[in-house]
């Protein structure tokens, strides 16, 4: 099992990394290139320090990870090696220009993260019931890839294996594509009128929500994964000249919009099984607290499982439309319920 | 006030009218080219028969108006007319080929309805608290507009006033081309493997979840909005080779963004106020009926108002991350009340 762990990077990962091990027993030191970061994190995790440490994590901006990689493999020549950058392939060239490294260097990517940063945004069960892949090269030793494992499992993550080439298409494809889209059509909004924009609508809020996200973050991780995204954005640019060209022709928009709802469908629904269609059912409430916590413990009562849950409000009401996604089951037995007992129920929705 | 109201079209607009009407004590006379349709919506509506009705509404597709229009227009020649559709130049042009219904005639647009479809889905309430824009010309008489306001405010809808013009533009902005974005972006998914998709987030089925609608409501729409709809396209195409070319250059690719950030944040928030900035409290629950009440409950007891709330579930595991949206006051009230009681609540996001 693993018992010594050194973690270069003191932010929201490696920091989370650092407080799920010590909670597990394991001793972790902390290191960060800004010594206040480091401070805080030592704070947070625990003061040790670690020698001959069994992994080294590098938990740092993808950039940074060159120049530290080296120095770190001549300090610690047993030590097993992981990082953990939403980009993978950069790091498997960088490995291979380093003689010995790439047979104790494992990359990986935990899926979690998210718009939280730093430090004091750390939270030992950040990674629990997540995602968190792996690519290994085939010359990587079976026991780095135990204390990689290890590591994963001790922190609540379910380990997935892809190769670095599969990772990033497939992150360019689930994540980096959609995060771009939406900050291209948050762009779009940049000088519409005030009074305009006070009929939008659940979708754009929808659609532009990742807009949010912070550019200096995005930034790095769109350069580093250009090679992949390249291609998405130029098959996204013919898409949209071909609907340009089909405005004039209902019958292609028509072959356009359909191929989206297509492509949609392929989206899993919960607990990563196969894509499941939901039944949405409406219901009219009073935009005032108590009435989302009444409608929840009737859910409970008739052993109705909320699959999701969408609140739209209406532009200066007090009323608000909410939308619970269930089972078609669940949607019709949770509907007679609630209308028996006096709520705005609306008819489900297929 | 309105008492004798004809409803051309008996989909899930015209027969919600209706029966919002009916309610209110209005007669009200259900018509709709398709037999069937008109039999469903006068039992549900009520089977009246209107002699001279002051208002006709016409609640079709618009392909279908133009033909409708002189027929109702040479048979109540006493009448005010108005429309329901989605984009309204088009509306506009047709009234003034027919002399002397440009005075009578108010085009309208209520912001409702959605992907529901069908008399059968159509509720008295359906237009409870939106907004319901209409696009009156200079010369409709007063007399004519304060028929449409009544039936408006009957409804329970909130009137908007906005030129024809500025209306196409301004639902094209917020509503076709953010459409059109997520259809486009669903439609990348298509060919995907299955274990790539496993790894979607909330990002990825935000961002396109506008892509489940209906196609062929969205092929009339956008359409006969083209003329809006494609200096937009063509703005967002420009953008996506701005950031195809930007690829190579982070500080380009960054301002791409930054300009994300900054149209998105024009969103209004609740109530047609400012945008408002929320702060966002991260709490992970058990995966299972019964954590969501509880929840509520507890801000009910708080006196805390949920804005905004998002569930995610994770892949293969039975606990789910929930994000409610607070003011910063009831966000730092509800964390500490809510830990202090044993939940698993993570920092608070600004």
């Amino acid at each position: 099992m693993l018992s010594k762990v050194r973690i270069i990077g003191s932010g929201l990962i490696g920091t989370s990394i650092g407080l799920g091990l010590v909670q597990r027993g394991v001793c972790v030191e902390m290191v960060d290139s800004d010594p206040a970061m480091t401070a805080l994190a030592k704070d947070l995790v625990g003061g040790v320090e670690v020698i001959d440490p069994e992994l080294v994590v590098f938990a740092m901006p993808t950039s940074q990870l060159a120049v530290v990689i080296e120095r770190e493999f001549s300090i610690n020549s047993h030590s097993t090696f992981m990082d953990v950058g939403s980009v993978k392939n950069e790091v498997v060239l960088k490995i291979q220009t380093i003689s010995g490294l790439s047979t104790r260097f494992l990359p990986t990517h935990p899926m979690a993260g998210r718009e939280i940063g730093g430090a004091g945004s750390a939270r030992a069960d950040l990674f629990q019931g997540r995602s968190w892949i792996l690519t290994p090269e085939p010359e990587c030793a079976s026991e780095s890839k135990e204390l990689v494992l290890d590591l994963i499992t001790m922190l609540g993550a379910t380990p997935i294996e892809l190769s670095a080439g599969d990772h990033d298409r497939a992150v360019a494809r689930i994540s980096h594509l959609p995060q771009i889209a939406a900050s291209l059509l948050g762009k779009q909004l940049i000088g519409t009128p005030a009074d305009w924009m006070e009929l939008a609508g659940q979708g754009l809020r929808d659609t532009t929500r990742l807009a949010a996200s912070d550019p200096q973050l995005w930034k790095e991780i769109i350069h580093t994964n250009r090679a992949q995204i390249e291609e998405l954005l130029i098959s996204l640019q013919n898409d949209l000249m071909a609907m340009i060209d089909a405005l004039d022709e209902p019958e292609k928009i028509e072959e356009l919009m359909q191929a989206g709802q297509v492509g949609r469908s392929l989206i899993p629904g919960k607990h990563g099984g196969l894509a499941r269609e939901y039944s949405f059912l409406p219901i009219v409430i009073d935009d005032k607290p108590g009435q989302l916590g009444a409608i929840f413990n009737e859910c409970s009562a008739m052993d109705v499982n909320v699959e999701d849950l969408n609140i739209e409000h209406s532009p200066g009401q007090l009323s608000a439309l909410i939308t619970l996604s269930l089972s078609q089951h669940d949607a019709e037995k949770l509907s007679e319920h609630l209308s028996s007992i006096g709520w705005n129920v609306h008819p489900i929705r297929n």
